[in-house]
């Protein structure tokens, strides 16, 4: 039995390309995505026919009890989850206060948050009884600061930061390597950002940035992740940040407000 | 009609404390706690025995509609609110992963994290509409770092500081001055860190470190909070950070581990 | 003997204004700036003017044994230092990396990092001799990042910020309050932002964005290190950042170059 | 010819171990380390018998013109440089403020950080022209935050930190990738932390530690510094934080002092 690439949130975008890498350098992945069994064959169909090993399933991770099944399953049937790629994000947006409601703020909670810490709580006790495991949560420049209108978005993403930390606090010790990537720019991802934008601003976007490498690329995304599977143990990361050489930092953007005076 | 200061976590430490500065001040102070009708009474005579102004309830702010209700009732009934301070925390203790249960994981979420969101909801824009409002967030060491053994804590502490910047972020230019406060030390409060404790070890602690001012002092946290609220529009804090001078900030703690080798 | 507050930088903006207001609440100020003596006096004599208590000198800070001087007469013939403001910034506007000179690089490590080494050396050792005093450094953004072409001015404030750091470490157990304060926005200080931007921008960014508040007034500023001095040693403030409510924080600047794309 | 990865700072440590490693990838490594003519050698040989290429000299990074004439030098007589390890950094051990000089101020400053400076002046220039380069930055948990006792080492290494922030924002449009690798524990160097300890408690440390990976290992960071030059530059990472899976990164020590009292 191989050793297992669980991937949750596997969308064309980083999921299924970062299960793609992981079937290919010999492990087995295991896609699962909340609709479209289509695009979820033809990504399990694409790594089959490169050589690579891989299976899936549609999946709603908020449901309760969803993920412990999952595990509980693939455990059994398919191999030892070694990697976890918690690729679930909470994006729905530009929203206003008022134009965010209740039910939003617990669903981006939910996605974002709980289902890691509803993994980790699975997850954890057979990686530490077997003494490796791998845990990379995919994240964004909202859990780094407060988004402009993001206030779902945001706030669970930042749990989700934290709960990476307090994670890797108790597991680094137990060989579970716990890693937060911080995705600081958009991505080329037709399954996210192309449905924010629609197709010809997508399409658009792609042309004028894309072919300057304006985009992240998912491709280059799952060698970093790769990467930091493969690390060894004396020398791990925690936190990576992922951005385009043509794009500025979050931290450094400039005060668009204030074009007349300079930042003190 | 007096402007309110209401008080959502009018515990006998920094809650009830701050409501009886701001009453002190000239406010009517609005006390919300969620058990203990007699020291919620104690702390409402309290502090109209030194001349303020006060009432309060029982409030349970997980529920649904709870924090919605009381807004519209206290905006009726008692007064226009000027000031929230939003002190609910979500300390219980150190647990490991396997000791956390979804349950807890959900209620340190809703305590801490949701219930702000809930409030602001409700409060922005009775505040963005008179022109002014101050939202005091109380928040932990938690909040900046996933604390050892603190899954549900941290996490949802990080939410809400998030989310302070999501709001500071969209209601400033409207006049509302929310801030984050880090109290990044044990506080001298019998509701919180003597019911941790228990009576012996609190007293004890208070023997040892608070008479050499150890323990954050409430009626000081509740001057720091006051002082926010009275900053000028043109120089306001976003976030405070308070510790004792006989305490380490958390960006300091040295390495237990490594006792032998400095840190690079 | 009055207490005296030493003010480092004491320039018509923060400096001179936090002199003011420290000898209007009962201290001696003691106003050091590198040049104008009329500006000095005229600086003076306003405190005195309201009953305020002052003298100064002019003083190049980052002359050796300038400070070490300083410090040694202002003991002997004005009183002993309670409060050390150190206003000493090191901005000298935008400049590509080619533009900036080894010369100024070193300028601006002397001036706003060396220096507060310096005076904390000589300092520190007689305020924990008398148990108590202050030191409030004035600091920038671009402590915080590495702001947009000042390599030179980010690289010093940096140092300066973390330098504010190590002497919390060692001196507040022995009474000694640090405080590092961010300023996060253009100050209405015509010795600094009036002579950046010339007199004609300096009147027009007042008159737009200075009378909707949208600078940060130096009055302001005082009174936030006034009550940085009289916080109680249990709720001590190391950081403390400040900023209009019209402005936007350094952290939640929007992208401006990916205005299509939302950031992830 | 080859292109250059020009090592300052090639200590047997971090330093040669990066050299050999880019050498036997491909290119020449030309190391430099301040004294020890015989340890130099032995470096560049173990790369030479591995069938690397590599060439070195002393070199006193600190002396005027120093890193300017390599520069030169190097790129007329050995190659272009595409890669600068950038491994000097001002440890000088655990002092108070006290016993650090005047001179250790300035020494760490200009070790760690000028000397970045000096080399980002005379590279960027050249990176540019070319269309690439990379620049690596070794650096240290002190440039995090104020380490206990490390007024010169911490206050110079935040200083190099954020130069790369802003030598990043400048530059990486322009094709250079700027990497600040933040090494969180102690190192296996016999160079440095050998010297810092003694013979026989860094036996002592490694046997102890090392063995259970507790060290970091150069060979380990060698592949992450690879690693680094290696992204493609629609996905480059600005910040890397490597440690031992055994050690607590420096954010989440806990606070030895309050061991009765959790944080808050």
């Amino acid at each position: 039995m191989k050793k297992v690439c669980l991937v949750l949130g596997a969308g064309r975008g980083i999921g299924a390309t970062v299960a793609e890498k992981f079937a290919l350098e010999g492990m087995h992945s295991h896609l699962c995505r909340r609709t479209d069994e289509a695009a979820l064959q033809e990504s399990i169909e694409h790594i089959q026919k490169q050589g690579g090993s891989a299976s899936g399933e549609l999946l709603n991770a908020i449901e309760d009890g969803a993920i412990e099944n999952l595990v509980d399953s693939v455990e059994k049937n398919v191999g030892p989850v070694e990697v976890l790629i918690h690729n679930l994000g909470a994006q729905s947006g530009m929203k206003l206060l008022d134009q965010t409601s209740l039910k939003e703020f617990e669903w981006a909670w939910k996605i974002a948050n709980l289902s890691l810490f509803r993994a980790a709580k699975v997850l954890c006790p057979l990686m530490s009884a077997r003494g490796s495991g791998t845990v990379i949560a995919t994240s964004a420049t909202a859990a780094m600061r407060g988004n402009k209108n993001q206030h779902s978005h945001a706030s669970a993403m930042a749990g989700k930061k934290i709960l990476c930390q307090t994670l890797n606090d108790e597991f680094s010790g137990q060989g579970i390597h716990v890693a937060h990537v911080v995705i600081d720019g958009a991505v080329d991802a037709p399954d996210t950002l192309g449905k924010m934008l629609g197709d010809d601003r997508f399409t658009e976007l792609r042309e004028t940035r894309g072919k300057g490498d304006g985009l992240v690329l998912p491709s280059k995304v799952a060698e970093a992740y790769y990467y930091l599977y493969s690390q060894h143990r004396s020398t791990w990361t925690h936190e990576l940040d992922l951005r385009s050489y043509s794009d500025t930092p979050w931290w450094n953007h400039p005060n668009a407000s204030m074009a007349m005076a300079p930042k003190n």
